[in-house]
């Protein structure tokens, strides 16, 4: 089989961090081409281009400083060009701009082609909720699986052992995804179930933000083990009740409490909603999301508002507590401190 | 029916958090006396008896400093007047005092009394490994029921909010119990599956010993998500190869992986773990346990040399790698640093 030909679409934090990961594995293993071109949006960076800064020194200054890529990821600021005859498509852009990467690339990527989405979010569609995955399925006519996991891109740049997941109902893809994508320090395992593990990563955030509530209602571990419990029996019963049956296993792999334990503990959302709270009304989530991520997007609020707008229109919000009390903090129609009633009443 | 007498025995730092919860409870619901005597193991606290100073002041100033409990608490350093009468016997002391107080209170309880166990731990006996709350039935012949889940006493006491697990075979008697614990900010749920939750209980403290280690080696939030999911993975299986089979719902309520996060990032054996790490070989668990717990005992470290010598004695050490790994690093027989080899190849 010739070598397959791998690209990135996305540079951000994730991006960068996974893109060491697979500029190693694709020259440690047979399977693929070594170079890897990556889309980068193109910015200046002190009057610099940022894919140059890229290609010459190695590292994303703004995004991943402090860690230096291989040679073989190869920055480029041509979407098509990148993606022209890749067998291997992934997806590592904040859910915001898949739509326009999509319509650029309909008709453009190669028909054999894979696509894996490292995308966390949902999207509002016809009125229905939908996947990220759905979008790229739909626009570009080609399977697409995912990776999700516990897995905070400084670490995973750092090399420091974590576990991940792939959720492809084709287990052919799904093995070959494993050697794109497996490190001794990169532990991936392989699940049939795509949807529920897609799901999770995009859920996980609202929680987040919810431990970040409690995080600035200086609640402690107790009342935050609560959120973390009640949030994954609210992505359990959605992912059943919206989407085909989750497999249970699934939540006990690295994309389901793995993930979300380590989100509510480490992760941007629950950074961003403790600063919220503890402004008392001050500041926006978006005015914190500028101040405090240099340039990264934050997933939980705006996922938070698309799970309300569809649980609202079906008449369940109340089926949802924790999911509809988070968005209604993030709003400012809800006081951070009735929170604590949301989960001392949750059925 | 006549109110209920209720009776605490133990008053460490979770013992005087929960007799908090008590005290409150009995006087709020009418199915309970409200005077709680509490069985105090006596120490000279400045030249003052310990059981003193909690009826004088209502503050054990050794295990709970700066947390007033209910004036119906009462101290007492007879354990034998104590459960004089009880018809609600709570257990929650250290567990390596199980057996010298059962041996005490043999033959001296009411017949129709009943016992619930917070004591994290397990017992050897007769060459196998046993649950505590067996030892309370076998000496006793009363049933015992167990609460466990993730409640660090003093957040507890402090009332910020929390939930727990009564594991009570008994339907019946598991409400009465839920009566006697459930409060506004302590949320009780009963599930008939008392052996799991017990074993969850005593099983989580191990996996915080290994959260303890990664944290140590400077590993982040990847890693240490990876540790509680493979711990979780373990103690399931403990459970269902050793104990009656477990009901998967049980490791979704507080007892289950709530517990088991609040304990990997907030608990006493994440911290003594950590620190052994760091002392590079400098200072034994022991020391530590001396040195940074004020007189408190750590359960995870002696939980997982029972364990480890049960799994031996079966031949199975290597079915349970995570927890052979981190007995053998707690008696140095394996170096912190390869715990990490342990975790990527974890089968």
């Amino acid at each position: 089989m010739p070598a397959k030909k791998v690209c990135i679409v996305g540079s951000g934090n994730w991006g960068m961090a996974i893109a060491k990961v697979i500029g190693e594995n694709v020259v440690a293993n047979g399977k693929f081409q070594h170079s890897v071109p990556m889309y980068v949006y193109e910015e200046l960076i002190d009057g610099k281009k940022l894919t140059e800064i890229i290609n010459t020194d190695h590292e994303n200054v703004k995004y991943l400083p402090g860690h230096r890529i291989p040679d073989n990821i190869v920055a480029d600021p041509d979407l098509l060009h990148v993606v022209e005859n890749a067998d291997v498509i992934v997806f590592v852009t904040p859910h915001q701009f898949v739509y326009s990467i999509c319509k650029t690339l309909k008709g453009k990527v190669k028909k054999s082609a894979i696509c894996v989405s490292l995308i966390k979010g949902l999207d509002m569609h016809e009125g229905n909720l939908d996947l990220i995955s759905n979008i790229v399925r739909r626009d570009l006519e080609i399977p697409c699986a995912v990776l999700m996991g516990a897995n905070i891109a400084g670490e995973v740049a750092s090399g420091l052992f974590c576990e991940a997941t792939i959720g492809c109902d084709d287990a052919v893809l799904g093995n070959l995804l494993k050697d794109l994508f497996h490190r001794p320090y990169f532990r991936v395992a392989v699940v049939q179930d795509e949807d529920t593990v897609e799901l999770c990563g995009a859920l996980k955030n609202i929680v987040g933000v919810g431990a970040g509530i409690v995080d600035g209602l200086g609640c402690g571990g107790n009342t935050k083990a609560a959120v973390i419990r009640l949030g994954l029996l609210e992505i359990v019963q959605f992912c059943n009740t919206f989407f085909k049956k989750a497999r249970t296993e699934t939540f006990l792999e690295s994309c389901g409490f793995a993930d979300l334990v380590t989100t509510c503990y480490c992760g941007r959302n629950r950074k961003v909603a403790e600063a919220f709270v503890l402004s008392a009304g001050q500041k926006t989530i978006e005015e914190l999301e500028e101040e405090l991520l240099n340039g990264q997007k934050l997933q939980g609020p705006p996922t938070a508002a698309e799970v309300y707008k569809f649980l609202k229109g079906k008449n369940m919000l109340h089926d949802f507590p924790l999911f509809t009390c988070i968005h209604e903090i993030c709003i400012g129609k809800m006081k951070p401190g009735d929170f604590i009633e949301c989960l001392k009443n949750h059925s």
